[in-house]
């Protein structure tokens, strides 16, 4: 089987382990050869652009159970979290989102800006606040002039709060950010995997 | 005497405990009546403007000594350490700046976008995170939702980053925001005369 999960920018493809992504506004080329097609997706004219070339491919959505109270979940990250049982998954693209889960069920979740997204917003409060940020500064070190205080402010406000949820939980990164936040914890998993072994999950508990 | 705090859109003005303010593009207009004039200033315009009306006006930057190795401190927030020993400062306005004092000593400071600067930028993200910031989210719940996962995330990473600085120091807010803050904190002091304070302290430890 193949796996297919359709972001903004691309479809991001799995089989046997193997990841591999093309962009969600051309139609990507697959050799089925009788091997079922599963995906899971966040734009609709991608969606429809594959159901188009392979119309036998299957909505993950409708099999997915989350047991969780939060209302408007996004699909990825709803199968990312079918992935684990307890823990803690920080997806870390252009936003940053925590979710928690606790004996398979998902305890709820928040929603910070991405990395990159920061520095514009300085630079709109004042020039002197238009510092590149530093991604290796010291955040037990309180900063000492204007580009550290920046680049402090930033990382170990987001850090701190991911650590209040972490504690003594397995953290989980995935996105483009998540190998440099996992750099700030002792125990941290980097796992770009996340959603397709989430969706293997579903595949397997619904038998669909 | 009167003390003047010149900031880029007022001058703002103390008097024997009372503040008011001017619009820093206008000529404030003072009867001095051989009372001292003193000011602090970060916009070279407004300071010109006060100048041309009341020459004789002193400038307290030259006169302010911090025991600091924070290199290009503004001179609004070097002024406010000034006013106490112990302690942190949060002036929270279109930037948030938390500075850390010691026995007298400015231990370094950082630098957080101001609240309502956060907004654009979740809704710069994506059309589905443009959602208005709900200032009274609970910030020991996990959140159900995408707006409470917006408001939670700005608010609960400050606030813990600025709880991980405090520990058990005295902790004063001053900016427009500074009282919404203070609700998060249970010993937080709101004070908006602390620059002027500073003001005073420099005045007295220079004799000038």
């Amino acid at each position: 089987m193949i796996l297919c999960d359709i972001g903004n920018s691309f479809y991001h493809f799995y089989e046997n382990g193997r990841i591999w992504k093309h962009p969600s506004d051309e139609t990507p080329k697959l050799e089925l050869n009788g091997r079922r097609l599963y995906y899971i997706s966040v734009k609709e004219s991608a969606t429809k652009r594959l159901l188009d070339h392979y119309p036998e491919a299957i909505d993950l959505e409708k099999y997915l159970q989350l047991d969780s109270d939060y209302q408007g979940l996004g699909i990825d990250r709803a199968v990312a979290c079918k992935a684990i049982t307890d823990g803690v998954i920080v997806d870390a693209g252009s936003a940053i989102t925590v979710d928690i889960m606790q004996n398979g069920m998902h305890l709820g979740g928040y929603i910070l800006p991405g990395l990159q997204r920061y520095k514009h917003l300085y630079a709109e409060i004042s020039p002197r606040l238009d510092k590149a940020i530093h991604f290796d500064v010291a955040t037990h070190i309180l900063p000492q002039n204007t580009a550290d205080a920046i680049s402090y402010g930033i990382i170990s406000s987001i850090v701190c709060l991911m650590e209040r949820s972490v504690k003594n939980k397995p953290i989980y990164f995935t996105g483009g950010d998540g190998p440099y936040f996992a750099r700030h914890f002792d125990r941290a998993m980097v796992d770009n995997s996340l959603v397709f072994k989430g969706m293997t999950k579903i595949i397997k508990e619904s038998g669909c």
